[in-house]
């Protein structure tokens, strides 16, 4: 039986880590039901994973803020209910606590709006890089100790870095990687030495964000070397969720779809950092490889324009408009408007990953971890795009695990 | 090698037998590509189907009228292109073509309206029952010999029948059947006279409207005795088949549909039936239970409106609003808009379903042909809902054929 | 100067009403920004209206509940902001004190759901309707004197009456109304009998609801007689709201209208009455009216559908699709998605109509108030129905009023 | 009795120019009905204008294409119908008439896309600016004498200039105009010379793009002086027309727009020149100014988004979403989506327009005609930008006319 598991979060005073630990709260004493929750529904319901009221939170960010005002900031927007975190409850004493255990994290290769409120950083504290990450290593390692778990995960939830997928060189081989930390190379970006540091650690990893982290071929090895299972990256929360199973509809009916263009409306830091033109075109150009692997190879007009509405806090409206070709060319459309809270979509999938990564760990798995690929707009070391067929691959993952093979 | 294929449509001068006759012509002779024919489509393609240049078109009707209005009338509806139709062409011949292999039908139990423009039919013609099924089985018969082919395939595409699933007693027993025709009891619906008729000439039998057919339970016996394939019903062509696509994203997602409302626009025929309340009061029963089987026994709040819409012609124009709760109790929304053009969405269909039926009687299958059940809003015999999956068991059935087993 | 005004609201304890009151006390606490007010927007800011912290409110009702509970529902339905309702908070204690000052009404002529839960009626309470009309009046005219305000208007909220336009036939004549009353004809509608006590009491009288009210031709010369000034009916806070600007741009550009079609989900009172085919069907007949109105006599094809879905509360969305043709016979569309909060829709509108009604009593207006055309669906004597002249007409009269004239 | 009027279109061989000349055609011979023709409703159609079968079109262009390609391309983008234009009627005959009558032009400070196609101009033909500009007059000059009406009026339909309102220094000043010409300086924009060359020729001229043309300053003492009445500019046909009829709507109910997201999906050449960033930024900036405008001041966050997509040809989708405050702070949403025409939208204003200047004309109206305001994104000289209150300044105007003043 599965005793207590350690969640150590990667931006842990953003709101979706907040409404995760809230959550996590809140259904541990049945204040709310498990909604969203893709581990409380059959079959994955029967597999031995990690109570929720065996959960202890922890993690890294670079921000040194209370708490209350993330609270506060999600209640407003509609995210929290006002009474589930009503003050001298248990679940507003769960974010505290939880805040209590956030260690100074990198803001190394950040974005420039958080670069620019990020004053919490080892960076500013340690020597050399060589320490800092020493420095997430320990926190991580010793949280596991502190907090009296078993074993601990961790999960990676810290504001999209710009660089994308054009990493630093180094991160091609784990010995030149290991030597740009070691000579205090600070074009690394953040999000891979957050996954070297819980490599090191010996700690199943998960990258809920579009940043590189474990996505580096450095890293691949040494996942398999430590018997550790991890997986990313960027969590499949609305739009592209909706495109994988949209898409694969008109493969399957030969229909040749002509343009799918995507407009989203948002006003979290994400929608923010979006507006750097830079970051929009790199996330265009994912966007139009991934329609064409739903689309068997189909390579329609396809474009993302994103409006930074502040008004809208963690609510995202997302429209689409897909024109596509029918027999003797006759030419339909489908609009579709998905007007979804960022943080409660994605909260619940991040308590999911964490106890299908204990599990996973548990069971001896390493390295990539194929079977939660479902989760993820980019999955590592998947093909398949269709979210069905990703969402098949963790039935058949559960039966087997109850099979015992 | 297959030869020649007879399609033998019932409904044959309607609008969707109109595009399919015109649309097979065209593919034959190279004019539009094969988009919207899912047997175009790897790996579909590599089965041994019948070439579309090797199908010859015959049918029953119950109206009795030349070809050019309906032509002219998909034309200016936008459905086939004004050049692909051109008189003197090829396509427009071979509608002519088929037109000319057309017999008188039976109305039995037809809709109003349908009814009263059916002045083409045997029981007008003929003296009993008895004899009124035995030309419907005769007319099919002579059809392979009179256009020399090898075999040949019955589709339905009649108007739909009012009655929906509460057919005549008779129909649960093919012995109560067989004498319910012998002492003329023209209660019973043509759809199933029509697939007696078929069943007994030996010919596969696809039932692509919601009419009952062969549905009933009478004759699911008579298709085993017989060795002959068959398979229904109701085309899943539009808002059905998007939610076969969307709704099991927020069962596999663990998100709480509170409700599926759906409005349809639509100008053709079908939207005149469904004007009747009780035809629409059927569809919605329809439409809540296929709901409740995709989403693992959620039971939401579902409603199906219909505006009949005489300018929108052959588009259909349908809107869905799903209210969800996630996380915490969030509440979310999803609101798509589609506007298809029905027949040329139906119409390949239409001839996808005539080969891989021929197909499953070549290879001696007899009975339901559970992988087309990704065709139909209804398939017979088949408790999968979902689209992905459906689809997944034609992938698997030609993967079975090319493995020659 | 105006002193204090009172506003007697028949259906006090319903969710307008207490969203009315509670907006009423915020603003006049400078809590809320007066947003959706029209008369606190130039140049209506200018007219010497009783200012809101003068408001003083009471009313009839036909159920005796707590408005905690109505509170309560509100702030769960996101209408009212959970912090500007708090227990011990000024505005929680004006609702409460409102409440105090709520009389039983008449729940006569009712929907069945109403009727169903009106048990505190004066019907129960009073020998024969003459009393119970006597009480209505009474009731009206002590507020005055109790609460202490120089005036006082009546604005009728209750739930909308099934009758529709078919009203009782005394309701053609003043004197047959009289009688009807005098022989305890209990077929006559509350709403008439509320009118006729206000009318009869001298208050301005204003309906906000699709039911007869003074719209019936027996209270016009009374309310002259009387010098009373009143208007209606049925307040346009929504689709209508929005056709009411759209259609007459079709008809200016001279473009033709083939389809108007609506579909609304609502999840309140509003929307379960409209579950009931008659409802629908008068609302349909109103609707296709109002439409050739405002297309200058164009008669398109409309259709209105009614979706009744609990889990949206007070929260409506509204699908309209119109379907146009162009120069030459071009087919386009316009779509829209309305997605708006009845009662934070109406309650502003509420107290800007007793606002206006109060100002036009003091000037000494009596009879229907056509400038107040624009807050109403169909504004009792009022022939244009484009929502811009009618706010044109609402200006011209402010100008006059500042004029002195 | 207006006898014949010459249409001088710039930007002949356009879809624009192409529809309204065969519009005319189609109408004048009661081929199609006058939908979409303003001066075609009462009580416009009482004014004496020139009839539509008295029109007579030439023009100037930059390209000297078929117009049978044009034609073909209209056709197949669903625009015009097929059966209208066949090859050997009237309309397609009438024009080819008007495409032999088109002149060379000028493409000076045309976008980059444009000047690489418009191989057919007077600067290469001519010496110098001053002979460019004479020709321009002349060729409208000698075509009302070489078509023998008895007037003619210039309508600007021309691919849009980039400088948007950056015009060259020198249009501030007539005489600083005159001598920039003389002293042949390229950097001047066409539109500017086409006004400059129509007001010189005393014809009325319209602007319904949103380059410069007459709206520079130079350009309007000369309109005075030589008696002319010109107007302009951009032409309103699709979304802005929809927001001037929306947002005063949310003005005058004193509701707060927090922000208004436009996306805009087109296939057409206007689309084209919209993907550079530069046209985009100036569209966006001027879009902002007018929400402004109508929103009483209101000055939400706006974007507006631009997808240039191929397959919509000249079929445009707008997308708009409005997110409002209404009372107490509730916050709602209002989605459009719009699908038009573009052609099949302006042309018939054309004809309007150039029907209308020439009335102006001939009573003897000089400069700007305020009354035309309704038909433009930028009226200039004219602050209303609220359409009702637009369309009723040329309903007064036709009151006027009518009555003599």
């Amino acid at each position: 039986m599965p005793g207590g598991l350690g969640v150590w979060l990667v931006g842990a005073r953003g709101a979706v880590a907040t409404t995760a630990v809230a959550g996590a709260a809140a259904l541990a004493r049945g204040l709310a039901p498990a909604t969203g929750l893709v581990t409380a529904r059959p079959p994955l319901d029967a597999l031995k994973l990690a109570p929720l009221d065996r959960l202890v939170f922890g993690g890294h960010d670079v921000v040194d803020s209370p708490p209350e005002a993330t609270l506060d900031t999600l209640v407003a927007g509609g995210v929290l209910p006002q009474a589930l975190v009503a003050p001298g409850g248990p679940v507003r004493e769960a974010v505290r606590e939880a805040a209590g255990r956030v260690r100074p994290g990198s803001a190394l290769g950040a974005a420039a709006p958080v670069a620019a409120r990020a004053t919490w950083t080892l960076e500013r504290r340690e020597p050399d890089l060589a320490r800092v990450v020493e420095r997430l290593r320990s926190d991580m390692a010793r949280f596991v100790d502190q907090v009296g778990v078993d074993r601990a995960v961790v999960v990676h939830l810290a504001s999209t870095e710009p660089a994308g997928g054009d990493v630093h060189p180094a991160c091609a081989d784990l010995a030149r990687l290991r030597r740009a930390v070691a000579s205090d190379d600070r074009s690394l970006p953040a999000s891979v030495l957050y996954a070297l540091a819980a490599l090191e650690a010996g700690l199943p990893y998960v990258n809920f964000t579009p940043s590189a982290g474990n996505a580096v071929e450095a890293l691949q090895g040494l996942a398999l070397d430590r018997g550790v299972p991890h997986m990313g990256r960027d969590g499949k929360t609305g739009e592209t969720l909706l495109k994988s199973v949209l898409a694969p509809l008109f493969a399957a009916r030969n229909l040749r779809v002509l343009s799918w263009s995507g407009f989203n409306l948002l006003g979290n830091a994400d929608g923010e950092t979006l507006t750097d033109p830079a970051a929009l075109e790199a996330k265009t150009r994912t966007k139009r490889a991934d329609l064409a692997a739903l689309l068997d190879g189909q390579a329609p007009h396809t474009t993302v324009g994103i409006d930074f509405v502040p008004s809208l806090g963690d609510w995202k409206t997302a429209w689409d408009h897909v024109h596509f070709e029918g027999f003797l060319g006759t030419r339909m459309s489908l609009q579709f408007t998905w007007q979804g809270c960022d943080s409660a979509l994605a909260a619940p999938l991040v308590l999911d990953l964490a106890r299908l990564a204990d599990l996973a760990a548990r069971r001896g798995e390493r390295g990539l971890m194929p079977h939660l690929a479902c989760f993820f707009k980019q999955p590592l070391g998947v093909d398949r795009h269709d979210f069905a067929g990703q969402f098949q691959m963790l039935l058949d993952y559960a039966a087997a695990v109850r099979a015992g093979t």
